[in-house]
């Protein structure tokens, strides 16, 4: 027979695994507005469907919490940690919307590079999230997220640069902008995660 | 001879739903400037009014948690809660403050539509406050503001659309948009109440 | 010979010191902006080292929570005090990069008080941070934070009054405005600041 220690717990991590693989589902959604040709009314609705699983992952984890006795770390923690995840899955969706909403035509190329700063941190994520069971090995995940994300900044700041830099008419930035905002928002709602994961590390060490 | 138990903590209660009350007040105020007739100095002055006498709601809170060694709720659950109800009506006071800095003549109709989930929010926040002294039927609350702020949210992409669809000057769409900005953080702050009532009544039960 | 009570947690309060003066150099660092003849390119090259030094400064802060069993005050007040100070750099070393990226010739005279009100509230805020030692004093220092914030408050809202005023191109609206919402997260960052002190010093007192 095999014990298995506080198996109440063990959803949790679970959850927070599932909250997290829907990101990258969302990331990788994201990404396909970058292609001309797709079909951006069709993408905004498979996006709003992500972004529903994502809500039912992070109301179960919230009910979790309400009739669960002993969490695995603090309450406040992990609704803090739930809903970083549930902003970053918003701020994708809002960025696919937006772009329906102003119907912009072409996004800028410097785009990209704040789209794939923003798959490569919904993956680590992803990655990281299992290991939050043992709590090990996962400095080396908020650390990368910290670079990212400071590299997604640096991305950022140039397409502003370029935005303002008299390309464009005054409407049109003032849309663009409304997107890299949105998809800055995004990133920074990624660093929230690992900052609270941070937390929680230093808390249990 | 009646007993009243923990005699103290009964403020708090009070205070809270006086600084919701403030907020029924202050949506009541912000919905007369869709009034095109409207004395726009004399409204943003009332409004200005009821701000200060939120504020010293606030400050009421703060001060009683300085000095009251028990508390009904966390010291830091109190502070989120008086700050995010400050918060509604800051939002509230600057958006009719904007209204009259950008000399905006014209509201769009979608506006009404922004302002009535506001209204609502405001009123369900004051009557479910009362309701944290026995943290009875508050979920219906909580359901019920993550509600309206999903119709909101939608109001406001429309809202969006419409001011980038080529109809209005890019100065105006500067404008119009701050305004509808300041309204969506108005709904996003009775969130932030609705959530930390929630987080308060997950502990409590 | 003396004795040194808590000598483990002696160097949190010198840490919080260190940086709220890196605070002090950014301010002032910032405030060259105004001058139309510096080399813009050298000071966001000197704000860019001072944001750096100011990260060392938060690193140093969360590794010392990390090792350390004792901590003056609750983990998380040190973690949100550490993160709103570096918060306050971010956004002064924002401004000014944005000035250079955006090209912006002429700032309006009005930028001027703002950058006053975020010199003063630095100032304060470093002056304030030994006083965490013994929890002595503080009071006025939050107060005056809050004075200083409402004041800073006011100078935006003319700044924005006057940049929508008509004399300005829709474009440059667009930029000046940017600037001015960050310095305006900076005065904001520097409120959290005082507000995070406020609680600390509640919880001890």
């Amino acid at each position: 027979m095999r014990f298995r220690i506080r198996p109440v717990e063990t959803t949790f991590y679970d959850l927070f695994a599932e909250s997290a693989s829907h990101l990258v589902d969302g990331a990788n959604l994201l990404a396909q507005v970058l292609d001309p040709d797709v079909d951006r009314t069709a993408l905004a609705e498979q996006m709003r469907d992500a972004e529903h699983q994502a809500d039912e992952t992070t109301h179960k984890i919230v009910k979790r919490v309400n009739s669960t006795f002993v969490t695995p770390f603090d309450r406040e923690d992990i609704y803090r940690l739930a809903s970083s995840l549930d902003d970053v899955m918003d701020f994708m969706e809002e960025t696919v919307d937006l772009i329906g909403l102003y119907e912009i035509k072409e996004l800028p190329a410097q785009f990209a590079a704040q789209v794939e700063v923003l798959q490569r941190a919904c993956q680590l994520t992803a990655e990281a999230m299992p290991r939050l069971r043992t709590m090990k090995d996962l400095e080396e995940y908020w650390i990368e997220i910290n670079r990212l994300e400071n590299q997604g900044d640096r991305s950022y700041r140039r397409i502003l640069a370029d935005l303002f830099g008299g390309g464009y008419k005054s409407l049109e930035v003032l849309k663009l902008k409304d997107v890299v905002d949105s998809l800055e928002h995004a990133i920074d709602a990624l660093e929230s995660v690992a900052n609270t994961v941070e937390q929680i590390a230093v808390k249990e060490s």
